[in-house]
């Protein structure tokens, strides 16, 4: 994936080996053959063989009937642990579950990282249009609610980078040219909210609004995706930028003076 | 941690020195310093200083300003990939959200794993008794809604393992003997359904149910934990029971001849 070198240099150590394979399974696709995971690390056969072995054996990956491998319990437990998003994700649930309530519709919570949006948690609209988005998928900025606050408060370098690179085309509606995303941030730091209609998905909008720690700055966003047929603005918006701003409170008032719990999510390159 | 061995022992290869260190997170405490990682995970100091920078430089931790490590996002990404537990939590999540729905209560999911339950998605009722349960948590078996439900339809030698092994006392309510709690796994296998009455946390009950796979196997729990004094049958019982057989519907129909995407969070021992 672009932005996402550290998971195609060659290893070296064996800690870098280690990590590889691990990094292999972020990639996409949850179950791997030993050959797609050796590919992807970089690791030759044997010693992708052997390491992957003793890594069934920890418990960090496990061994499938059909001889393919995927993350085990053990690393799910063990992530799980990592303060960054899961602190932030204990201070929103209580929000995007009134927002639930409130809405039916798809709940979302993403904070930048690198040049895309970390989806950190999400709650299922039953009664709404379908969405495949899972916790810890990175999708990206232009093309979704939750992306297009993120980048229209990011750092001026990461939005330039965005800018001026390919921004990918993942419908007919997707906003593709550097200019008119550019026009659209306006507007979201204008109204403090972004809109995307069919923009990633026929079929499916979403209306994004920022969160902010104590000083002020964006450290990430919720969002509503629905069906663009039942996307009103004036159900919408009134809970979301409600839930929205009660989440700013909880996230001032937790996190005062400690908002590197969110830097890791929001630094730059690799 | 009990039945956790595999934490302890003292590590030979590089990938098992590293699997230690990422284990030694496992055991409670978000930030832990250069020394406190290297006894829990039985390396010297120096081997513990170059590994963990190795591990700070591929993101997979991450170090505070003031000298301390904690768990990074990347590997809290990988680790959300792992199929066994994010596929029993897709399925949950709209009938827990139906649940929370109802009840505005807690709503907790969890699997067995060792002699413990893993906490593997739990929301949390706003207007309820507030709980301190993490997701990724190990509870105990015999003190908890869910883990009495997993218990009473546990392989017989975990049954076995736990009614033989010290029923430690949570709180003035907790059964400490084996004979009680013999008799009141009898009773959950009996009703279907589980109870605790401030038997972990005094002014916190709850009422679990079993989830079963297409075979009529228990893989999972659901339950309800709410406070003592507003925790009336009448009122959770319907929708746990509901909410936990549409769950195990579509556990039967997603993953019929599958149920291995379990199997590791069943199996006893390391």
């Amino acid at each position: 994936m672009a932005g996402d070198g550290a998971e195609r240099a060659r290893p070296v150590s064996v800690a870098g080996k280690v990590m590889a394979i691990l990094n292999a399974f972020a990639q996409g696709g949850v179950r791997l053959n030993l050959s797609e995971i050796c590919r992807r690390s970089g690791l030759p056969l044997a010693t992708g063989h052997r390491l992957v072995g003793e890594l069934v054996g920890g418990g960090f990956l496990e061994r499938v009937p059909d001889g393919t491998y995927r993350i085990g319990t053990r690393l799910w437990r063990i992530g799980s642990q990592a303060p960054a998003v899961t602190g932030l994700r204990e201070l929103a649930l209580p929000h995007m579950e009134d927002l639930y309530e409130a809405t039916h519709d798809n709940v979302q919570l993403g904070v930048l990282r690198d040049d895309r949006v970390l989806i950190v948690e999400r709650l299922r609209g039953t009664r709404s249009v379908p969405v495949v988005t899972q916790v810890g998928a990175l999708l990206p900025l232009h093309t979704t609610g939750l992306g297009k606050v993120l980048l229209a408060y990011a750092p001026p370098e990461v939005r330039e980078k965005v800018l001026s690179g390919e921004l990918v085309r993942h419908s007919a509606r997707s906003i593709t040219a550097a200019d008119d995303l550019r026009r659209a941030l306006e507007q979201v730091r204008g109204s403090g909210y972004a809109l995307t209609r069919d923009e990633m998905t026929l079929g499916a909008s979403s209306v994004g609004a920022p969160v902010r720690d104590a000083s002020g700055e964006v450290v990430a966003a919720l969002s509503l995706v629905s069906a663009t047929r039942s996307a009103d603005l004036r159900r919408l918006l009134p809970p979301l930028t409600t839930a929205a701003r009660a989440l700013s409170r909880d996230v001032a008032a937790h996190w005062g003076g400690d908002t590197d719990l969110f830097s890791a999510d929001r630094k730059t390159g690799a």
